[in-house]
């Protein structure tokens, strides 16, 4: 049996796993700085949690659990004599994969709202999964790393997540701009074209500006049925976005005003900060998903053609759909694999001591290896990562081993060393090699 | 709808995280003194893959993961017919979620085995998910902290392993027994009594001695149709299970010797080294897995009355079902959610600093809090984890969160404040507060 992993997953090898640990790491140092706190919630919910959350599309991309022991006992008799998966599914499935962490976090909030204090600030670092056709870099299990916050719908959070991604960038040492918009200025632009009833088609058009353009974008929109009025007037509004202009046309809508208001608040907040990386109103920024109902944010590379970066917005009901109504909740989601794609194209890791081997003890025969073993320890106990090679074979094969898995130092031990006291200790980089007593090594090794 | 969770899985608040981080930390880091490196692998995996390596009763308790789509056009007719659920799944099911992280590491071997310097040495601290009945203390979804490591017979390995748990639990400050066997003595003992065909059962019953007592052990081995010769010889040796006298009984046995040399080897290299906890051979550890053929360890606590904290052991042919033959592996692993319940009951865990809330920005007005959003910018970019109540309510609602949160400092800004450049810096334990410019602010706060 030729052994393989299911298509649209991964296996991380160390250097992945440490490099990817490394941009966790940042992130969650900066989310900690902010005061957000970490969660964890179950790889697995409850289908009826997940369920209609996402959209017809999203449904379909939940990885569902098969019930255990006798299943069919209460499978649905009718869906299966239909031969109807999708009927069948709940009969045979209760539970489902995590399909992102934004609604586990509601359902943990409306769980456990008598033990939090609100305004909760909450950061999770977990893998969500999706049955997406596999693709260059699309996985069907992958990390999200998120900070919200509910309970409170004050714009500071909104301010201070801009702060956030610049630090993370900055530390990352990547370029990006930071793309700010506001849901009600697109609910302001369909109300001066007469459109309210079109809201979505128009979001979801504007959404892929970027990838196909103001002409398509219209045409979009034809296809929904909107007046040719409107689009022409879209159209303009999209070919020159700037937020000064928009500002004036929206100026007595009353529900584009209050965008912009939100937006103006925003910035106020920033001004006087050093910021590292561009900070931009985009006014065409749509980000797809609909229950976002006020600010969204969105980061791009400056630097390398991709996706976004990192995404996020406020949403006036959070935890209505478990029962816990007009709660505002605002967020943002970092894609650490995108990241780490940017990171590794550009070569922006920096060398990652994390873990790394400092020295092998090499033994030449099986009363040094027994000797050697005792001086390994002796230098781990002192916080030097440490090991001696498995047993007392030919000195070649050990060397091999250590250059192979590029190891800085090592320690030579034969019968002349043992009754000396001095020990071989060689740069595995320049070759060179001194005798030396273990102290004198192990603040060698220490420097 | 009122929200809930799959039975068996649990949700972790801010405080649980934390803790568990700690002792995955601890974990980590001596894992990695002793050189062992991180890989992670999915947590689907084919379902051809588990099958058949836990036992029947194992692959009952994989969670296998519904194909998407119209799954029922490749649906098993003849399963389907007959409703047999067990026959029906693999043409319904393709994938399954992982179960432990050995199979999935010895899959990992062999796919990578071109890319892998042998002796690989790999530790892995990822969930694992098993359909058990939900109970107190044991869960459908947990971690598993497994060190492993393949290409080599050394039993310098198995001597590691004792100092790998003997410096964690030091460093995590609990006492415990580390117990080490070797599969061969057991097997010695059966071939000694003739009833080597009845080794399986000869290792699950004294697997139970703890539990059940020798007498109920005896019982067992006769229902097996052990004879009643054997049975008194076995529970003769298993009362009084002294490691010299089993020494003394199977110098003799082919098989039994060779398990004792193994282990008196193991203890030559531990000779002269400083253990802090207690190391013993015990003659009726068996550990209930069947794949182990060489020494076998496993750690007890000896402050609270709990099954076993860790386990480990040799097996000689790891990757073989993957068509890797002959490859010895050796490995441990740490059960983490037993380690963190002894941990919790005897208030074990030291103050944990990471991530907490240094201290909160409490302004009096919009124009303070406008002002106070820079000031905390200023904070947090010096290190200090600090964050802004989000609006200017009632002091006494904001100081009432920073109290809930157990937040230490509050810096408090009214107009006057915001004037002079001199702060109230208030010690929310004691109460005391203070007139201070932010300098000194945040020199007191990075002491």
């Amino acid at each position: 049996m030729k052994p393989s992993i299911p298509k649209g997953t991964r296996d991380f090898n160390p250097e992945q796993v440490i490099k990817r640990s490394y941009i966790f790491d940042v992130i969650k140092d900066v989310f900690q700085r902010f005061g957000y706190q970490p969660i964890e919630t179950p790889s697995m919910e409850n289908l009826s949690t997940l369920t209609g959350k996402y959209g017809e599309e999203g449904d379909k991309l939940l990885f569902k659990v098969l019930n255990n022991g006798d299943y069919l006992v209460k499978a649905d008799k009718e869906a299966l004599g239909q031969r109807d998966s999708t009927k069948l599914t709940p009969s045979i499935a209760k539970r489902g994969m995590r399909y992102d962490l934004t609604v586990p976090f509601a359902r943990y909030v409306v769980m456990h709202r008598n033990e939090i204090n609100f305004p909760f600030k909450r950061y999770q670092i977990q893998p969500v999964w999706r049955a997406d056709r596999p693709q260059k870099g699309r996985y069907q299990e992958f990390y999200q790393c998120d900070a919200d916050i509910v309970g409170s719908d004050s714009l500071v959070f909104e301010a201070e997540y801009v702060l956030i991604f610049d630090q993370v960038f900055d530390q990352l040492g990547m370029e990006v701009t930071i793309k700010l918009n506001n849901r009600k200025i697109l609910a302001g632009i369909a109300s001066l074209f007469d459109i309210e009833a079109h809201f979505v088609d128009l979001t979801v058009a504007i959404d892929k500006l970027d990838k196909i353009g103001p002409e398509k974008v219209s045409d979009e929109l034809r296809k929904k049925g909107i007046s040719e009025t409107a689009i022409r007037g879209i159209e303009d509004l999209l070919k020159t976005p700037h937020y000064d202009k928009i500002k004036e046309v929206l100026r007595d809508d009353p529900i584009g005003s209050k965008g912009i208001e939100e937006i103006d608040n925003v910035l106020k907040y920033l001004e006087g900060i050093e910021i590292k990386n561009n900070v931009e109103v985009d006014i065409t920024l749509a980000r797809g998903l609909n229950y976002y109902t006020g600010c969204i944010l969105e980061v791009k590379s400056d630097e390398f053609e991709i996706g976004s970066l990192c995404g996020g917005g406020r949403y006036d009901d959070l935890t209505g759909n478990f029962g816990m109504k007009g709660v505002s909740g605002v967020g943002i989601s970092f894609g650490a694999a995108r990241i780490y794609d940017v990171m590794e194209a550009l070569d922006k890791f920096p060398a990652l001591s994390e873990g790394v081997l400092k020295v092998i003890v090499v033994a030449l025969d099986d009363a040094c290896h027994l000797f050697g073993f005792k001086i390994t320890d002796t230098l781990r106990l002192a916080g030097i990562n440490a090991e001696i090679y498995p047993s007392p074979v030919k000195l070649k094969k050990q060397m091999k081993y250590a250059n192979d898995r590029s190891i800085p130092f090592a320690i030579i031990i034969g019968s002349d060393e043992m009754e000396s006291g001095k020990l071989v200790f060689k740069n595995m980089t320049t070759g060179e090699q001194q005798k030396l007593s273990l102290e004198s090594i192990k603040s060698k090794l220490k420097e």
